[in-house]
């Protein structure tokens, strides 16, 4: 894989000074034109050898293009904030939003490789990171992410020339530390580790491109002619409305009549009286639960779907009543502001991910895009089918990270919505209005329907279960939600 | 002050339960229509004696409104990202976007007060902090946010009651600790502290209520009612279009035809040799200074304002090729997302306030409130007279905590303004375009050197001053950037 790169390709001073004039102009112009668009951002990683050029090379890009418009991260050890979060949480902070590119030096190979070359990590362990990462790559070129994955290489031979070469100069001897050595006696490992890593994760939709980096002249005009050549045909296709291809088999129609819906008994029996004293003991148990010195290491998700009036709004107050304000916050979801669909859409989820001791209540969520944005035909049928396996990547990691992740589905039968548009028709206070799109919704009953079953088909996992929640008895419901709260509570604090 | 709250007001149960029916359904109200104006933001900031019941009366508030309208507060210690940063820097995060409501416990009030009480700030410090926090909720109250300040009190008696029932009770034993016996001490020179920032800090646009915190009916209903009356009274005045009001006397009138801008000598010579020497040392210079050790510590944050064509963008060129790409981020400032429309206009700028051993950019800034939107009519006389002195206190505040902050304004002739926009116009790529807005500019131009020429007699101060750029010859321009940058880190560092 690195064979190319370890040839020692060099340029000429007058090579290299008669190609960058055109080379810069074209980079600005692919820059302003990608700005303009608006279409899509672009993610470029930096990886590779030590000494091989990665910092010189990405600043004299930054000379060559705007500089206002690319923002460069150098994600070395995690600050406190992100030391709280899912190991994936700081790459989606430093995500460029759409027209943008950022520059990720330290970013989600750097970890894997480091913990592979220094045995932290065992084969088949680095095998399950490389397949996670490739999910999350092409779920971001999927949203439309470009992404360019730079490796800079430099032979062994050519990282012992350097290294004496810096050493012999009293101007430069400083730089080279007993580290560095020690990294040049690794040298077989690491391109071993790395060869294999590459190749595990050079996708068609995003492929790795290898520097050589023993010459700056080279390796720059190689990095530029790559940027310019990958953006300019990116930005060709944007402009005949171009999506990256997914062909996904479309789901087989429903066999039979039964489904996961229409076979709960929605109206469940519970009388005011004994709601009331289970409320009160489910509440203090809850409350319990949060303040345990266990649940300061944990963090709770709280996800509510649901038809509209299905008592989400009800449910989620009974909650938040047992728990300290300054424990909790409750996340609406509405229309996205610009900021969050300037990014694929998990994005706005992934910035609310509670820090440790927090709870983070989704009230309507990432299902949206199996749901709403699946029946309303807002996004294509390759979108919301690869959706499924992204939300399972996502809650994963959550869990991974020490969250509890609990899902709920309040379930109304067709009868009690349409009592319950009619009885807030009928309320003088205008924040109960029904609007048209409520009644709008309902006419898509059956199209719904399929579409939670799906939901729940293809997103209960063992580690991020759905509860369905036969909803038709707001009491029943209430308790069915923080009974089952309080038991995957007490069963994650075990 | 607080004599009143010291009664230990009661209610009775009948009289609790027959008010907060209503309340309730007032206060959803309110809430509902905050929501459909977002004409403004609420904050609500919880102090008091402990165990006066903030926390209850949170959570009790949350419970009869919309909690997911609602975000609640806990700032405490200072995360690790929250230390690299200016002291406000962490409120600023936490201040809720028009139409919600923040509840902030832990906020500005919540260190002057135990400094003092400790004894580790004078009393002159802790007036200077006071005056600060005024000129700070004075600028939200301009900018619309609504302050609600409640200061939650239980008398001495009341406390000493309070912590000996807890100690009697076996179930509630373990909440007294010797913490809160130390506190009980010193109580009367809490009382004292308490009393003195609430006179200083209580204005006319940011009022104290004081709660009598000794009865839990009697605190929740005052709050309720008092969350309600301010609310309803804001709701209906922004229905007619209210604004605080804030008379500020006119600016007198230029005397005389020199002014700083006109007697600058803007086409100052250096050749080009000359340039490409003192260009090469300078950034070799300031490379080194922020490289320095002593940098780790700092952080610089970069202003650069100037006319349309007057070379802002060359000169941030020239600045950032001396930097690695990993330690600075440029800020294009354009029309505001909808996030930081939703926010007060300093906002976008605080959340972008760089952490230590970091460069910030700002191609055009915040000086935009006393330029382009003064002279467009963008807001009105007393919004940007007031900014004057909003900026001077963001700038004071960044360099408080360690950031140098140096200005530029860069300043071309009516001419050869002229002249660059012609030659921008022969230009083949677009990216060079001259729009229609920046000939509109152009008509303005008086009115502009007039805003300018307030901005730097205002703004420039010992700290934060301005340098003026003569920027008809560019090569003059950006060598007078990297010097006055380089002398002002060194300055700095020493």
């Amino acid at each position: 894989m690195f064979e190319s790169a370890e040839i020692g390709h060099k340029l000429t001073k007058t090579e290299y000074d008669e190609s960058v004039p055109q080379l810069r102009a074209e980079l600005l112009d692919t820059q302003f034109e990608l700005l303009e668009q608006r279409r899509f951002a672009v993610v470029v990683l930096i990886n590779g050898i030590d000494g091989a050029g990665k910092g010189e090379t990405v600043n004299l890009l930054n000379e060559w293009m705007d500089p206002r418009h690319i923002e460069t991260w150098a994600l070395d050890e995690p600050t406190c904030e992100e030391a709280e979060r899912a190991r994936m949480w700081r790459f989606w902070r430093a995500l460029p939003p759409k027209g943008k590119i950022g520059v990720l030096f330290g970013n989600w190979y750097t970890e894997p490789i480091r913990g592979r070359v220094g045995r932290e990590v065992k084969k088949a362990e680095l095998d399950q990171q490389l397949d996670a990462i490739n999910r999350f790559e092409a779920m971001l070129a999927h949203e439309g992410v470009l992404l360019i994955k730079l490796w800079f290489h430099l032979s062994k031979k050519g990282q012992h020339e350097r290294l004496r070469m810096l050493e012999k100069d009293p101007r430069t001897r400083w730089r080279v530390t007993e580290r560095d050595w020690h990294y040049y006696e690794q040298y077989d490992r690491y391109r071993a580790v790395a060869e294999h890593v590459l190749r595990r994760t050079s996708t068609g939709l995003a492929p790795w491109q290898i520097v050589d980096g023993a010459d700056p002249a080279y390796r720059a005009l190689y990095v530029g002619r790559t940027l310019r050549e990958t953006l300019r045909s990116r930005l060709d296709a944007e402009r005949e409305h171009w999506r990256p291809r997914l062909s996904s088999p479309p789901l087989p129609p429903a066999l039979g009549s039964e489904n996961l819906l229409n076979t709960l008994v929605l109206d469940q029996p519970l009388d005011k009286k004994t709601y009331r004293e289970q409320l009160e003991t489910l509440q203090g148990r809850l409350a319990m639960l949060v303040r345990d010195v266990r649940f300061a290491e944990r963090s709770l998700v709280l996800v509510f779907e649901g038809g509209d009036a299905a008592g989400k709004g009800g449910a989620i107050r009974r909650v938040t009543a047992a728990l300290d304000a300054r424990r909790y916050r409750i996340v609406p979801i509405a229309a996205p502001t610009d900021e969050e669909a300037a990014q694929p859409y998990l994005w706005r989820f992934w910035r609310r991910a509670p820090p440790r001791g927090q709870v983070v209540i989704f009230d309507r969520s990432w299902y949206g895009r199996v749901l709403v944005e699946r029946v309303e035909g807002f996004c294509s049928e390759a979108d919301w089918m690869r959706a499924y396996s992204e939300i399972n990547d996502f809650e994963e990691q959550l869990v991974e990270a020490g969250s509890v992740v609990v899902k709920f589905w309040l379930s109304v039968s067709k009868d009690e919505q349409l009592a319950r548009f009619k009885a807030r028709e009928a309320q003088p206070h205008k924040r109960f209005k029904i609007t048209e799109e409520d009644w709008r919704n309902r006419e898509k009953w059956d199209d719904y329907e399929r579409a939670v079953c799906d939901m729940v088909d293809r997103t209960s996992s063992e580690k991020a279960p759905w509860t369905l929640v036969e909803a038709d008895n707001k009491y029943y419901a209430r308790i069915k939600v923080l009974r089952t709260l309080c038991e995957r509570l007490e069963q994650a604090l075990e």
